[in-house]
């Protein structure tokens, strides 16, 4: 016989530090849940004034782990992501306050209606509860990720890179200040312990502790965490995103498209990797694309009418290379793109099924029936038209802020700002009614 | 050198019977996508006729099921629900009808907006693409879960308990013939070959063919898809509802409620599992509600402060045994029901916190600050105010039909309706826009 007990905390209390972390989350979790707009944006600006009053301490800790990957001998583009300087640290205080000029999804009425024998439905938004971040050497993530889950009312697990150690840690001590010292519960904003595989093993199978993992990053990463976590995942980021260029379309257009879309920033998921064009306008086309791409310093991997075209081009500077089978299916992340002369529409969109990682599509076309069947047959993210590719972004899309790009199917389904950091519930409302 | 493929199918062809089931299953899922409403209804009324038409062999089908499970010592509850009498296909084709009568939701605009730079941005839903559903010897979700996943343009992989092979293989017939009948692809509906738990293994790992996998069913068919899926699980099920009677409380109301809630159908999981009572009405409360559970053959798992309080009464048919910890986890689906004195509102919904499985939770009570403050503080899928925890059901929430209730918080919580069988993806429209 056994009265009921009254905490959830009284036990088990779990071992091991991992989980002893996301046990304390998911308690700051509970106490986030209910808070109104007004408690949430006041840790929030607190957190801003917190980064700029102690950025000596954050960027000093950024100089260890700079000075650490510098020895390892870590490429200069990663250096440069790792770097915290003054300034940076400015820009990632103003984002946190971006973040509070945000509405608060949390309450939200979804949907609502009087049923016919008089209940009242609602479905309103709830805070996720616990969200675990994975994530690369980028310290601001740190920052946004804690602001953007605080605000729509989930505790926060960050497992950062272990070259990024030092500077997380001194984030997240700056944070968890900030926040215990606004009223709110500091274990909102927690490191995971450890800096091995370990750690990471562990968080993904917290079912019941953590309620969503986000894997960002590396695709072997984020195949990793797909196949192992027994914790819900929302897969981000692979890009191998494509430029269709129509039969009808507008030349001119269709250059500044190609080439915002491959060399704007040529880094980033939502960068274009594959040209296709349709054969009709191919011999006009491309000798401009292919003129236009070596301008802006990108090797094109075609197949072999792009290849037999570009032999034909007196005078030009294209840079072109026979495309293998590889390339099809190549995020480059690079000035690399692939290119193929497709013999319809419907080729095009058939070439895209089969290789694309279904992030972002753009057809470039002046036909109307055209835009409409790409826009109809093509199943990715976001399928632009008359758009650089580039515009699949949470601050392009308005949303203010981004956790991270979807490529998956369920829950969200890409760019995802704070509607997608939150659940729903049913809330009824009768006068005794019964079935 | 390579030319780009221009079809998905060329190759690898893959060879194992589940896969290739999933394969024409996505092919199938290509083609039902950008279809209008209008052809899906004609297929489900071809489907709902053909079953009419054909209701003697699906019968007759059923009844060499029936014999089995009779053969194998199979409980008549269970029996009764695998049995197909013609009046039950009848009601089975009436209700695919009913999904006719329901609204498209592909194509439904869920946000829109003209970006600050002129970009009209659009978030359209669109089919998941191949939903799996793994479940329990009900023929009649054989026939559901086809007419709606049709309904929202998905592609269904049936996956039912092998003592129903000779219905389902009978309705899954009846079925194809009328949507390949109707001009659609009769893969959209698709038995999943193979009658063991390999099988089901293969398909929890078709990552890429499979877009969301359903367990409907028992608890351990739920943990082992969670645990051993690759592909997206929505979790369904698990019902250990609460009904918590506040201080202020109508009693009527409130023992009409518990009634309904435990005893109107007690085998399915929006029934009421335990009673939470507050101390200041618990002498007032508990000898009528004890006595109304027992007039509705409904045995009591009472903790120390219930027990005490029944030892009191006297007449009392009450009918109370002392509770052990395993009480408070427990779905029973039977006339059981646990039942504890709580000293605060607070204190029950730590106890819900604890224990429940999130599903619905209900509290009676005349006041509003409790009413607010229960339906802050709980996170299950559904909060009742008033009402019996039985209304947690898509029929009776509106959504004309049901593929399960999620208890999980990623991508649908609570009963799932067509919505909550698709995605979305943004449609971004420019003219010539570069960032």
């Amino acid at each position: 016989m056994t009265s009921a007990p009254t905490s959830p905390l009284t036990d088990p209390w779990p071992k091991s530090p991992v989980l002893q972390t996301a046990y304390r989350a998911r308690v700051a979790a509970t106490d986030l849940a209910p808070l109104p707009r007004a408690a949430k944006d006041d840790a929030l600006l607190a957190m801003a004034d917190a980064l700029e009053v102690r950025t000596k301490e954050i960027v000093e800790a950024n100089a260890a782990d700079v000075a650490r990957a510098r020895e390892a001998g870590t490429s200069e583009a990663i250096i440069d992501r790792l770097t915290l300087t003054p300034e940076r640290v400015r820009a990632i205080a103003s984002d946190v306050r971006d973040v509070v000029a945000l509405p608060d999804p949390v309450g939200e009425v979804v949907r609502g209606s009087t049923l016919p024998n008089g209940i009242d439905l609602r479905q309103v938004r709830v805070p996720l509860g616990v969200v675990g971040i994975i994530y690369e050497a980028r310290p601001n993530v740190t920052v946004d990720a804690a602001a953007l889950c605080l605000k729509s009312g989930n505790a926060v697990l960050l497992r950062g890179s272990s070259s990024a150690y030092h500077s997380n840690t001194a984030l997240v001590k700056v944070l968890r200040d900030a926040v215990g010292g606004s009223g709110l519960p500091a274990d909102a904003v927690q490191l995971v312990p450890g800096e091995g595989r370990d750690s990471v093993a562990e968080l993904m199978r917290a079912r019941g502790l953590v309620d969503v993992l986000i894997p960002r990053g590396g695709a072997s990463l984020i195949r990793a965490v797909v196949e192992q976590s027994t914790v819900p995942v929302i897969e981000t980021g692979t890009g191998n995103c494509h430029v269709y260029v129509d039969a009808q379309a507008d030349l001119d257009m269709a250059v500044e498209i190609l080439v915002n879309s491959k060399a704007q920033r040529p880094s980033v998921c939502n960068a274009a990797e594959t040209l296709l064009v349709h054969q009709d306008i191919a011999a006009a086309f491309l000798p401009r694309a292919l003129d236009a791409l070596a301008e802006a310093g990108v090797t094109v991997h075609g197949d072999e009418r792009v290849v037999a075209l570009a032999e034909q081009l007196e005078g030009s500077k294209a840079t072109v290379v026979p495309a293998v089978v590889e390339d099809w299916e190549t995020e480059y992340l690079s000035y690399d793109i692939a290119a193929a002369v497709v013999d319809s529409l419907d080729a095009a969109v058939a070439h895209i099924r089969l290789w694309s990682s279904g992030h972002t599509e753009a057809i470039v076309t002046t036909s109307q029936m055209a835009a409409r069947r790409f826009t109809q047959l093509v199943d990715s993210t976001t399928v632009a038209v008359n758009a650089s590719t580039r515009f699949t972004d949470g601050g392009q899309f308005g949303f203010g802020a981004e956790i991270g790009i979807s490529t998956q199917k369920l829950h969200a389904r890409g760019p995802m700002g704070l509607p997608e950091l939150t659940s729903t519930k049913y809330i009824v409302t009768g006068d005794g009614h019964t079935r």
